[in-house]
């Protein structure tokens, strides 16, 4: 099941695709969605926040929580 | 010795802050100076080209070698 996350620091399509990469790099088989005016990243197929929070983090941004 | 490699992908202070946490996350004593502009990124403290370009290419960007 998706679950959507709060992610500040996104500002332009660059930032989205890192996030984006940064995630599936991690986690391989996810699917990743980021909305970059909301700051929203929709992830399916993980089940680990934590993951989640350190590819965020370890790629320059700040992870909020889920949304 | 710093070195200076080309980075492709960069297109707001988001991006660049993204290249510059990934790069300390793999290699926390390295110091990393980015200008945005040029797409160049200069590292001090790591000789390791590889581990510079995996970082890179982890956070969604483009490694193009040294400048």
């Amino acid at each position: 099941m998706a679950k959507t996350y709060k992610v500040e620091g996104m500002t332009c399509g660059g930032c989205a695709s890192s996030v984006e990469q940064a995630i599936k790099t991690a986690a391989a088989q996810a699917s990743v969605d980021v909305q970059l005016e909301g700051g929203l990243v929709t992830v399916d197929g993980v089940d680990d926040d934590d993951l989640i929070r350190q590819a965020v983090e370890d790629a320059g941004f700040t992870y909020a929580g889920t949304a």
